[in-house]
């Protein structure tokens, strides 16, 4: 199969090279010391939030799954990595044959998470899991970033939609993932076709500056705008002269125009002129979408203006300051030996200077207050207390090697709204602050 | 096709849906217009660098070349543009059949840029030029941010490697990307194989804190890991004490070890520290690599420490706080009919409130000083004037349709160093600072 002729820009056949060289080092090593085969344990998790944010966004679960399934060593990876003398003969018939075959366990998508949440947990030999390490974290620490931005915009945003429309701010592969985990975080409609073919987000867009600069008049490229996609459509009326074009557009579409967009200026004075002036012209249904640089603030700002909808690019794809999670892939237990019946251990680095991190196999529950919200985040090695039963937060996504739990974006989404709203309402202040929920750490009885 | 087959985290089969709806409702509304032939100019600039940046890397070139090459629309496309009603049967016919076929021009990849450099330069009609601009800005915006970053990184590095580690920090696909951009700025090799796969870029590594926690001991890991890559490999020696695991390192692999790598901690401290232990163990020729959490600044700071090379992740990829470049694709000039002689007229956005532009088509040059240093970036419209010939930066990428302009990797990162060599020195001061060269705009003489 050649996939140049897919013309995508990259022309990589599976998922499997989206790896760290050294994941591939470390299995030759550990294949050749007889050790490639312990039971071993690797977790997810972040050890902060970024500056001042009150919650995490887990996002990217879906692809993670997509990723995990198609990551095979095909004939020309092999090759690839022979030629380059990557790894040894041995280990290239292993890889030739790789296919994940444990468990993976996380927090459901969509979810919140803190300081020290086990967002995913990968069980299975050392072998088949060290090599997944980069491509979960690849797609986590992207999609879970832009989720978090996402969630603050919608909740600055309240009841108003909010368009995603950055991709040409970022990768044009990172776009469509952007605007899915903008759909997780809130968001409700995406520029990105690609989003809209790959995903099923619902997509939007009408004109821009460059549609009004190619005809002889402003009131020529409404008209043409009117004529192909009706007077229900929406207007870029910032080219020229903001009122001289309102009334231009009221002219030519009628008062049932669909609705006004305004891409610079001064958006607060120029919404509630533009408002005034619509009603003026009769044109009271016709709606305002404003999209110049917004990010969470910005939206928070206008939230008593009249403004019906908001459309945001570069903050959004880029995290709104934070573009990446800093989420991590670490060991936390390995069994003793290689057979499968032998015991696990935990295991942690240890060194001074940071970095250090808890070993065990550990669960996860959202302690509710006596109100019903949520007052703690409880992570633990050992047995899980009796008080926290049912309330376990990570659930099964593989078993065995086989994916068991794909679910549609939609059910992610209402998950996302339903987990902030369980959240003390502090949650979704915008100001800088501590993660809303503490994390405690526990262990109980037996288990490591 | 089933582009399902490849694994691919992304099912989109071209580049053509890597766009903004609104491309698309323009063209269907130029179409009936009859406005959709004119013959447009459309240029990718940017309006300012990121705040206290003193120059940009064109970065992504090539790769747009490659997506401009692969912007088709498959008939699973015209089924889902048509399901959703995105635009009418007319259009969707257009869109079938089409290709690319006018000229385009830019800055060579690697060069460096100011604000209002013209950095591509499209022609051709209004519909076959406004599809490609998402694409367009996406790749430049992303690749030119990481190879702005990287340039910093590598002036900040002298002759020391850099070591691209990033790609657990974005989306799986921007990593492959950044890889090439960070190779067009000067790093040296990438953990990345797919970035080795696609595009030949050196990968390296050896192993992580995991496989240490594998095994029984340090001792036993490090022996495992000299057993099979031999030792001139790296060993990474923070995962207990540091200095007990240089020693061990010394004793399991001998005074001929290639390197230790140190991943947490106080590099500076630590760094000076292993050195003077590996010297006093006999182990001169063993190099240090420092890996945690750089960027330009500690780089720097580290110049003077006896650190042998340096591995970047986090802030490479996210463009060191500046994760997107700010480039628009604006149309600046058309013709007043459809002919294919009909006269261009210079356009321009004009409403107040920013984002205004200047109208015309446009030359650049670089003029240098009488020591052959660079001292200003001149932009005009017209005709090019005599003292600036020989010096014009656009050159032709693609004629009639036809890329024409492809070249090796190797090629454009000489060409960024060169660029980056013929700017005043304080270019490379890492503070923050104007455009280490002024934006002249000049009109002469005939032409628009």
């Amino acid at each position: 199969m050649n996939t140049a002729d897919l013309g995508l820009p990259v022309d990589v056949p599976s998922t499997a090279l989206f790896t760290d060289q050294y994941e591939l080092t470390m299995l030759r090593a550990a294949l050749k010391a007889g050790t490639a085969g312990r039971r071993s344990v690797f977790e997810v998790f972040t050890r902060r939030l970024p500056d001042g944010r009150r919650y995490g966004v887990v996002a990217g679960t879906g692809r993670v799954l997509d990723a995990v399934e198609n990551f095979r060593f095909g004939p020309d990876m092999i090759r690839f990595l022979r030629a380059n003398d990557i790894v040894d003969e041995e280990t290239l018939d292993w890889l030739a044959g790789y296919r994940f075959s444990g468990d993976i366990w996380g927090y459901p998508e969509g979810e919140v998470y803190f300081p020290g949440s086990p967002i995913m947990r990968v069980e299975g030999s050392f072998a088949e899991c060290v090599l997944l390490e980069t491509v979960i974290l690849s797609i986590l620490n992207h999609d879970s970033a832009i989720a978090a931005a996402a969630s603050r915009m919608s909740s600055a945003a309240g009841d108003r939609p909010l368009i995603e429309m950055g991709a040409r701010r970022t990768h044009e592969l990172a776009a469509v993932a952007a605007s899915r985990a903008a759909y997780v975080g809130g968001f409700t409609s995406t520029s990105d076709l690609a989003a809209g073919f790959r995903y099923g987000i619902p997509t939007v867009g009408t004109s821009a500056h460059a549609f009004t600069l190619l005809h002889d008049s402003e009131r020529d490229a409404f008209r043409a705008q009117v004529d192909s996609l009706g007077g229900g459509t929406t207007l870029l009326v910032d080219t020229y002269d903001v009122a001289e074009a309102v009334r231009t557009a009221v002219e030519v579409a009628g008062p049932e125009l669909g609705a006004v967009r305004i891409d610079s200026g001064d958006l607060l004075l120029v919404a509630h002129r533009v408002r005034q002036q619509l009603d003026e012209l009769g044109a009271t249904g016709t709606k305002i979408i404003v999209t110049s640089d917004l990010d969470e603030y910005a939206i928070a700002s206008l939230a008593a203006a009249p403004v019906d909808a908001y459309g945001v690019g570069t903050q959004l794809v880029t995290g709104s300051g934070h573009p990446t999670a800093s989420m991590v892939y670490k060991l936390v237990a390995r069994a003793e030996s290689a057979g499968p019946e032998a015991p696990l251990v935990p295991v942690a680095k240890r060194s001074t200077g940071g970095k250090t991190s808890i070993g065990g196999r550990k669960w996860a529950a959202r302690r509710p207050d006596e109100y019903g919200v949520a007052e703690a985040e409880v992570i633990g090695t050992g047995d899980l207390p009796e008080e926290l039963a049912g309330r376990e937060l990570l659930v099964p996504l593989v078993s065995g090697g086989e994916v068991i739990a794909r679910e549609p974006l939609d059910v992610v989404r209402e998950r996302h709204a339903a987990a902030r709203a369980g959240l003390p309402l502090s949650a979704t202040q915008l100001s800088r602050g501590e993660p809303v929920l503490p994390t405690e750490y526990v262990h109980v009885g037996s288990g490591g």
